[in-house]
Parts: structure tokens; sequence; C-alpha cells
């Protein structure tokens, strides 16, 4: 098909289309006369694939390019795509102040690696990541909060089993690598969304039962009061 | 303390607070004279809440101050607090293109939230969050990654609620309302960091475990790979 084409299926417009191309994100047409290209299934898959990496996984094109190089990289591991993908996606931190709560962090990720024996070095972006927000919390006064940690580490475990063995199940199709890249970018996605009504829905069981003001109407959720006790 | 006090404790530049100012995020100083104004722990606290919603949680300016307000307002009850909070960092999607794909991600959102039992209308923003991931997985030929749906919500379940039963032990403490925000938002930070440091273990299990060739040295991670069929 024609870029026009590819454009409107896709509802991506043509000079992104191009500006894609141009950044390696989009493998060009096939050349079909000097001024004119034509692209295939597999362009439009990878068009739609970039959409959802850019718009719902919240990725930057730079970072796209890097995650999608390690995709078409017929050398690579699944293990090592899934390692580069998770590095490229993860935000690095300066580290912020070397200070009390920084040292208080990273030892207690540290621990935490030893303790539930996780095959990861504590100089992983996301190991930082996790440092990071630990100081954070430590230096907003919420350090507390750091006891949900092993809890996190449960569900966290449990959605990489369910992520890797949905992967494993793909072996020899020939997207399996891709499917890693989703999983990893689009997972995060789907689990905070799904954080997030897990909690409205605990909130209303807990909190919209005990009590308190009519005050505020706000946005609601379930519109119920909490007036009644249970 | 002097506003220059306060800078040098958190590390965030004069010119920088009185923006945070200006916006409504922090609170003015305390008049000392036509031109000082005296800061104090308070000051410091919530600046550095601020930080932390920004760096590590990722919100923008705006954000912060609509659900900075919903905590400042004291007839807001945790319940509502907490749906603000959700609504106002939870990316607002335009929906994409009314096609196949989205009525399809609509049904299996609502489908989940039915047979979940969770008390959440699928025009939260949340929900509409993950019907856009669920629709953006579809067009890119990922649809079948769906199937980890479940396996997912019970995890943001068991996330939910060490989050609420957290913020429930806290009842009466004058930071109740705080702590909700600061789960809310770091909480999804610290959740995506051990997700991914869980991936990485799991992915050298399962793929780094099975045989293959060591050619690809990238990043490392175990630094195997599955060039050998199971």
């Amino acid at each position: 098909m024609r870029i026009g084409e590819l454009s409107r299926r896709t509802g991506v417009p043509v000079p992104t289309i191009k500006y894609y191309v141009r950044e390696g994100l989009l493998p060009a047409g096939q050349l079909t006369s000097p001024n004119q290209a034509s692209y295939g299934e597999a362009h439009e898959r990878r068009l739609r694939l970039i959409r959802a990496l850019l718009d719902v996984g919240g990725l930057k094109v730079s970072a796209i390019g890097e995650v999608l190089a390690a995709v078409d990289d017929p050398g690579k591991s699944v293990h090592n795509v899934l390692g580069e993908a998770t590095e490229r996606i993860t935000p690095t931190y300066g580290g912020g102040e070397p200070d009390e709560e920084a040292e208080a962090a990273r030892r207690a990720v540290a621990d935490l690696i030893e303790r539930r024996g996780w095959r990861v070095g504590a100089d992983y972006a996301s190991a930082q990541a996790l440092t990071a927000a630990l100081a954070a919390l430590g230096r907003a006064g919420h350090g507390a909060f750091a006891e949900v940690l092993d809890d996190y580490a449960d569900a966290a475990e449990r959605v990489a089993r369910t992520d890797v063995d949905f992967v494993r199940r793909r072996v020899g199709l020939d997207d399996l690598v891709e499917s890693v890249v989703v999983a990893t970018v689009l997972g995060d996605a789907m689990l905070t969304s799904l954080r997030r009504m897990a909690h409205v829905d605990a909130s209303a069981r807990v909190f919209g039962a005990e009590g308190g003001s009519e005050g505020d109407s706000g946005r609601g959720f379930e519109g119920g009061s909490e007036k009644d006790s249970e």
C-alpha cells in the first residue's frame, strides 16, 4: 500500500510516519519509483506497536527506537531483550542528595534483593528507581510506607511469573521478542490502572463504611457517603 | 527559617520555591517584614513531598496542585481524597479510534469489573486507561496478552489491600490524608520498579537457564540466551 493508505488505516499522519522512518523506528517502504514507496502489513503492525508504546506506554521516541532496535536484532536472546527493554524504559535518577535517606534506601533495597533471592544487581535501573522512591518517601516524612515493600514484592513476583509464562508459551512464534516488549511496557500501564481500580474498590469497602461528613461531593466514587457505619 | 535556609535544606532553588508558592502548591511563609517571610518545618516537609511527587511520581506541577488542594481540604474524606488523587494522576485518553478493538476492550473491562465485583465505574479514569491499553494491545496484534488480566487483577487487589491497611492504621494521625496521596503516587513507582526487578529474576530463571550461546553480551542480565529449544 502507499503511505497515504497506511496513514488512513492507522490514523497516524503521513509526516509522522516519515519521521518514524527517519528515526529508524519504522523500516522504509519498498521503493516502487524514485518518489514512491510501498508499505505492507508488517509496517502497519509496527506502526501500531509504536503508537501503543508512545500513547499507552508513555515512552519517548528515542526510547522506542532503542527498544525496537533490540527487538529487530536477530542475535538477541529473550532474556537480553527483556533486560534492555527494562533498562531503556526505566527513568534514571541522579540519585538525589547523598544523605541519610539515600543510604537507608540503598540498604533497604539490597536487603530486599537478598531476602527475595532475586538475581538482580543493585545497580540496575529498576533497583535504582526503587531506591530513589524509598529515599523520597523518607525525605517527605513517609518512610513508614516502606513497610509495604514485601507485599508489593509478592505481587510483583506474581505478575512477573505470569508475564514470563506468557512469553514462554510463544517460543517459536516470530513475534516472541516483540511480545516481551509489549508485556513489559503495556503491562506497566495495565497494572497501574488495575491497582487504581482495586484502590477505589478497597477504599469504598473500608472507608466508605467508616462514617464521616457528607460535606464534599467531588468525583463521587459511588457517590455514596460514608455516613453509615458498618 | 528564611527562604535561603529552606532552599539549602531541601536542595530546591529559591526561585523554584517562589514558583510553588505562586502556584499554590506551598503555603506562603509568614511575613516578618514587607520583604521577608519565615518558613517552618511544615513548609520543609511539604516541599519534600512536592519534590517526591514530581521527581519520583512523575506528576506535573498542575496535577500536584490539584492533589494537594484535596489534601488540604479539611472537609474531604479519605475515600474522596483517594478518589481525587487517582483521577488526577491517571492520564486521560481520547479513547482512540472507535473501532472493533476499542469496543472489545470496553467489554473486557466491564466483564472484569463485574467478575471481580469491584465497586468501580467503567467511566473512571483508571478503567478508561485500562481500556485504552487493551485496545492498543489488540491493534498492535498482541491481544493475546489480555489473558494475563486476572493474574494482574489478583496482584492489584493484594497491593490495594496492603495500601488501605497502611492508611487505615494511620487514622487519627494528622498526615493521614497526605499518606493516601503518597501511597497512591509513590506506590506506583515502587510497584513498577519491583515488577521490573522481578522480571529480570524470573527471566534469568526461565530463559537464562535454557542453555545456548553466550553470543550477545549487552547489559548482561545473567548473560544467558535461549538458543536451544526446550
